[in-house]
């Protein structure tokens, strides 16, 4: 009866929790406008002493820039080790005039019939990760004692791009190396059901310049004689896809397994309007592979995509030129085992046997990554799933991510950890806007979530 | 023998003519630059002095820009009326420290065999339009009188695109209108052969704006699902060309008519070097319709030609957007009576059916004109082929050019008359480039030629 006291400890501290939360929004912890530096160091201070009363070794440590909150605490008995990261910078308040209420005097409000934590940080990513605080505040008021080992790490960069944290990881391995990372900074499916996501699609980004003539031409001079960079380029983005939107590119598909049937038949069950989903961005029909559910296509698909081309004369007006060249940036987003360097190998390979005489191409690699998937058969993630469903009472989501959440990456590969992807956001709550707010059955439950879940990987 | 005599009077005249051909060039008369407007008007001053030495009214008439030079002259005998065309203005002379002599110290020279004219205008186009001018100072010297009714139309802004041409030409209609102009600003096929250029391609321009989403996309977050406009006008961009080289836009031939067998069998039997033409510019192969000859696909075929495209990121680096539109200007040349305005509306057809849902097209229409074309059969140019045949020894070659010149649509459309093309510039005259020169041959022939033509158009 352990868990039943521990949830009934944070039922009971609710009030309790939503001040600390409050306490903590009201530091302006802006991290991209240098103003805002101190705010930032208050924040990171705020929560070290906190993660302190619960009898962690917690501490604030520099950095080039914001600097982290790391706290250590051990359990009692023997259970996998879980390095939790959250980050406490937000995003700049602007526009100002357009917030309700001040951005930094945060409130508990009721809208629309739910009552919901107005204010700047609400649900990106203070009011997320203080559900893991208070879940573990919980255990040691219930229990005296941790649940088991637990590292946190909280930076301060997030809404910068993180550029403290690789260096800080790779510094700090042997410390902050866990058997499983927790990271609450997702979603949930929606209001009522919660979603843990297990699926990051990878990234390789390679520029493709098409070069011809040794200069620009006229023409009208030599056009119908001298071969056009622009239209070599059309033709090979055009032969990138087939009529079905598969992807041309020899060897592309080899690793990109197709979807667990279990996971495809929770996807086309759930409710999910394409219709919306596309509406809201003036689309109506999914352009990808044809015969795909839309949340494959983002999810569990590889894409191509063009993100930018460039050649020739593109002031207003025309300009009779026959360009010397012309480029593309190419992006594939990958799953499963793709390999991006494989790949782009053989897009290099499919382009240049398409060069017609007298062209040739230069490419210029952008980076890539794999893509990251957490197995079904994870005993944390199978944990995580159970603890989940018993709290909310229906089955949490497994999502995919069509972008890529770099922290990820960086625990795979650095210190050697999977990461378990669960929070409480949802839709409409406007993270980066004016309004931001966060569900305060988020904030209940997403707390009660992480006591089951920390329960359950002990056990 | 009347011709006979006007000849001896150019040949024995030669040395003179060179001076008032360097007394002109010596007149620094760069239209671009208004530190030399003076010059551009003395250089006006002094042709219509010079043409009222022959006789002729001539006098300088004020424009917006640099001033023109309108000369008028009767003949006794009946005989068709020519308006001959030239410019008095010329490029700047930089970069000065390449110039062997100065630019506007024009010396006769022997280089490489050939006495050549050296210094800034002596082919582009004082040079050229003194030719004509000692054609008729021979008449004049040798029958003391005007071959035929002449009119002389010297401008000075043709290197700046003759802005006030056009407008000038409407408001002096009835006093410029002839029956045929003569134009001396085009070149020969080489030194010994003589060329009357007699196809001018016409153009169609397009911009084509693609447009998608309502806003940029994250390629992760979407891709997959949304339609990138880039991948849809390379779709567009690669269906415009068969693989023949033949554009497949509905109608596009409709009145582009084979070429005349003669002058097919003309340009193929030419000293023409398909690899030295191309290799110039650092290709190799002609890239145009298959199974054309380069000159055909140059002067006599029409083509389209993506002149420059843009969407999305185009920096440095990688941006993962999916853009809302991606546009791309088409350039279309055309020829016979091919008409712009319907190429303009299949070729906006031919977009709007390959557009995949939720995409639409904008259209800038950029102008158009139709190509010019000197009917074989037309009387002067029978004349002015056996003139130039008499003189050189050797039939004119009757070229096309694949550029458009504006004057000779100028007097099509709005004077209702035909030109004849005709130069004695060669390719390595170095026009606009430092040390330009003109083969003294060239002039020298060249008001052989002009006297010949003039004689055989007045009989």
């Amino acid at each position: 009866m352990a868990l039943a006291q521990v949830l009934a400890a944070i039922d009971k501290n609710l009030d309790r929790s939503l001040e600390r939360l409050f306490a903590l929004m009201r530091i302006e912890s802006v991290s991209t406008d240098p103003a805002f530096a101190k705010n930032c160091r208050a924040a990171a201070e705020w929560l070290a002493k906190e993660l302190a009363t619960l009898g962690l070794d917690a501490g604030v440590r520099d950095t080039k820039g914001h600097p982290m909150v790391v706290a250590h605490g051990k359990a009692v008995a023997p259970a996998p080790h879980v390095l939790f990261y959250g980050h406490y910078d937000v995003q700049p308040a602007d526009p100002l005039p357009l917030w309700q209420t001040p951005a930094f005097e945060p409130q508990l409000r009721e809208v629309g019939g739910r009552k919901v934590i107005v204010g700047r940080g609400s649900a990106d990513d203070k009011g997320q990760l203080m559900t893991f605080v208070e879940a573990v505040r919980a255990f040691v008021e219930a229990e005296g004692k941790l649940p088991l080992p637990v590292t946190i790490l909280l930076e301060g960069e997030e809404e910068t791009g993180s550029p403290s944290l690789a260096p800080f990881l790779e510094a700090n391995k042997n410390e902050l190396k866990a058997d499983v990372a927790l990271v609450c900074d997702t979603d949930m499916w929606n209001d009522t059901m919660p979603a843990i996501t297990t699926m990051l699609r990878g990234l390789m980004l390679e520029e493709v310049i098409i070069k011809a003539a040794d200069r620009d031409l006229h023409s009208g001079l030599f056009g119908g004689a001298a071969i056009n960079p622009i239209r070599v380029l059309g033709r090979i983005i055009a032969s990138v896809h087939d009529d079905d939107g598969r992807i041309a590119v020899p060897g592309f598909y080899d690793g990109a397994d197709e979807l667990d049937p279990e996971i495809k038949a929770q996807w086309t069950a759930l409710d999910f309007s394409e219709s919306k989903f596309l509406g809201e961005i003036g689309l109506s029909k999914p352009a990808g592979e044809k015969g795909r559910h839309v949340l494959e296509q983002i999810w569990s698909r590889p894409t191509c995509d063009v993100n930018g081309i460039i050649g020739g004369y593109t002031g207003t007006g025309s300009k009779t030129v026959i360009p010397a060249q012309a480029s593309a940036k190419f992006s594939f987003r990958l799953v499963g085992k793709q390999n991006p360097e494989a790949i782009r190998a053989s897009f290099r390979d499919f382009v240049r046997k398409q060069l017609p005489p007298d062209c040739e191409a230069e490419f210029l690699a952008h980076g890539g990554s794999p893509a990251l998937q957490l197995p079904l058969t994870s005993p944390y993630l199978k944990k995580a799933r159970e603890a989940l469903a018993a709290e909310w009472g229906t089955p949490a989501v497994l999502k995919g991510s069509g972008g890529s959440i770099p922290i990820v990456g960086n625990f795979k590969r650095d210190l050697g950890m999977d990461s378990l992807l669960i929070g409480f956001g949802v839709d409409d709550d406007r993270i980066h806007s004016p309004n931001e707010k966060y569900n305060l059955t988020s904030f209940h439950k997403g707390a009660r979530s992480w006591a089951r879940i920390l329960d359950a990987l002990r056990s």
